[in-house]
């Protein structure tokens, strides 16, 4: 029969990765040809999404374009989407992670193995949470994450990319390459999980700077400078979240590291909206709404997330300029330029 | 009087260099205020460049556009340029640097020490020269290396950058620091220096990588994907090459490594010349004539160079299918889609 696979999901990035889902599982014994995806029902045009799925194989709202396999069966309940699942892909975003995580307790296989596709982090009373310690605490399964230079519509158009698992059963990681990767989606598994998520989350607070200097008209020397002293505060606050289990270099060089920054600062949305932010004046709830349809940008939150964090664990605040910048900046009405002066007194040059 | 700096070279790069040399040594006692630049003899409209540079203190032909300090002195005779000089900065194009040391030599302080601005490698019989040798062995001095994200006319439009040094005695990588770094210019100092210079050549066959997926309509996923493939194989290579004294990983997160590649990858010429190669269907020497003034392309002779070593040193061609795949796109006509079914089966994803 092969193991049940369900995407709980359906946006962007979980409609692409459906698509690789969907194909792999119709083609190989090793899965069950079935795949559920939990899609949240929302009418479009007097018609069900779920049913727009079904039938005419699109995501029209947020894949639209591209067919999903007839094999990917959209789902409007979480709880019967997610029952008889060997294999749960959570992909929705970051806020909403909790709420479903105790939704379908009680309702998951006990052997099920999980992989969140979840890009941000939980702050806590304690400090940070990771979002797949969340799920694992409240589901009591393991589970992996996937992070990696992904930007969705060129998955989507099967556009040659890396990505990188991170796991904490070697097993379970190999079982997620056999069901992820194909010749345009090639996937490096390492058993430093908890690096490879957290790189997913900080990088948006790095994107935010690299829009910025392109804002004040800046040029590519610049923004390498940034992606660079981004990744050793990445580095840094990873040593200092994780004292006791510390992260591998290695790490940052896989695509969930260094590359997944880079296609972030150059094409994702963090870096556009940033960039105008500074070019229109505007504040950054205006621009998610004519930008983004209304949907929260991340490296802002983050950057919030991380200053909290900071405060609670007591880290000085020094060792983290272009963290704390970012944060000011959005936050505190510092200006802009304050950027610059906080990339020339950095700790890395002294 | 303090210690008296010269500049060999005078094109872009060692203009913009010249920019700052001059302001630091006009503002601090530890170096003489005036700058001796050697720069070749051309004429500019009926007049001498060295003349130019020293009445109207502007270089026309390679950094038009931006004032020198006026204690920079162009010297048309390079012995004279370097006699009495404490410290040397070289940066000329490779393919001179031989040339010009033979010259040099007994004309040198003995205790003078230099530093390498100049990308690129030397193949030899025995496999791989450095640059920094070739002075050094010449010369009979100690060299260091200066390499980073530093896209010469953003240099001297003074935009934030940050750069690396690469020295084998750390008191000379301080004095070079206290010699070059500026508000906008900042300097880490590493001793490792070999791998600091081997990145500075081995960026460019990855760059070309980068045009090539560009020119195929691949978007930043692929771009990311070819930029750390190809840190992969130039850390692999830099240990292959070095076996007894083998790199720092942390070096590869140097603005000379990463930072440097991204730079190259997104703003250079490597990759908008190889870019236009395959849109264009030109050849490298067309595109070198009309993209580049008829200078030649760093890339396709630095992949020539790695292949001649990986034969005469034995190295498994299947271990950096991305550098080959590069080369013979280049000099064998292989189609460049060739380049995706490198990726697609690269070995860092078995």
């Amino acid at each position: 029969m092969g193991k049940k696979v369900c995407i709980i999901g359906s946006g962007n990035w979980g409609s692409a990765i459906a698509k690789i889902v969907g194909d792999q599982c119709a083609a190989s014994d090793e899965f069950h040809t079935d795949v559920h995806m939990y899609v949240y029902e929302e009418m479009i045009k007097g018609e069900k999404l779920t049913e727009i799925i079904n039938t005419r194989h699109e995501n029209v709202k947020y894949l639209p374009g591209h067919k999903l396999p007839q094999n990917v069966i959209a789902v409007p309940d979480l709880v019967e989407a997610g029952k008889n699942a060997d294999i749960m892909i959570f992909v929705v975003p970051h806020q909403f992670i909790r709420g479903f995580c105790e939704k379908l307790k009680d309702h998951v296989k006990p052997d099920a193995i999980g992989i969140s596709l979840i890009k941000g982090m939980d702050h806590t009373k304690e400090g940070l949470q990771l979002i797949s310690d969340v799920i694992k605490n409240i589901l009591s399964i393991d589970v992996s994450v996937l992070m990696g230079a992904n930007i969705a519509s060129e998955v989507a158009d099967e556009k040659f990319c890396e990505t990188t698992i991170g796991c904490t059963v070697d097993a379970n990681g190999q079982i997620f390459k056999r069901l992820l990767q194909t010749p345009n989606f090639r996937i490096c598994v390492v058993n430093d999980s908890k690096t490879v998520e957290i790189c997913g989350a900080l990088k948006n607070i790095v994107a935010c700077g690299a829009g910025f200097v392109c804002g004040l008209g800046y040029g590519d020397n610049t923004v390498s400078a940034v992606i660079r002293l981004g990744l050793m505060e990445m580095m840094k606050f990873a040593k200092a979240f994780f004292p006791d289990n510390p992260p591998q270099t290695a790490t940052f060089l896989e695509s969930c590291g260094v590359a997944d920054l880079v296609t972030t600062c150059y094409g994702g949305r963090n870096r556009r909206v940033s960039q105008a932010f500074v070019t229109s004046k505007k504040t950054i709830e205006q621009l998610e709404e004519e930008m983004l349809g209304g949907q929260k940008l991340q490296g802002p939150q983050t950057a919030q997330e991380v200053y909290k964090v900071m405060q609670t664990l007591k880290i000085n605040e020094d060792e983290y300029p272009l963290f704390v910048s970012v944060y000011n900046i959005f936050f505190n009405n510092t200006p802009v330029k304050n950027f610059i002066e906080c990339l020339q007194k950095h700790p890395e040059h002294m």
